[in-house]
């Protein structure tokens, strides 16, 4: 079975990425407010509820990160 | 208004990083069939009708990736 795990910088974070891509975006017109870069994990596993179990253990570092598992 | 957009490698592509993460779950245990990292990007803009042009312009390699607007 297939889950989406998203992982984000928290908000108010530095995010170095997300204020590079705002940054271009202005520069190019656009009227962006925000803009944050995280992970994308797509996982296709026999037993979805391990999923959370293996987020926690090994894709998120909660000091700077949360997740939601889709 | 707040946009997710995710990104990833798209399927049958190499994707090092999700080889890599399957290893380290199949290592611990976990039976998984497949993992794909991507990019999980939140765009907070005025107008999210804009989105798709953002993307294809500025955000993703159709080459190598494929999209979905949330």
């Amino acid at each position: 079975m297939k889950v989406k795990v998203l992982i984000l910088p928290k908000e108010g974070l530095l995010d170095p990425e997300g204020r590079a891509v705002k940054e271009v975006l202005e520069d190019n017109g656009y009227k962006v407010k925000d803009v944050r870069v995280g992970k994308m994990i797509e996982l296709d596993v026999e037993d979805p509820s391990q999923v959370k179990e293996i987020v926690e253990k090994f894709l998120y570092n909660p000091l700077i990160e949360e997740y939601v598992i889709e």
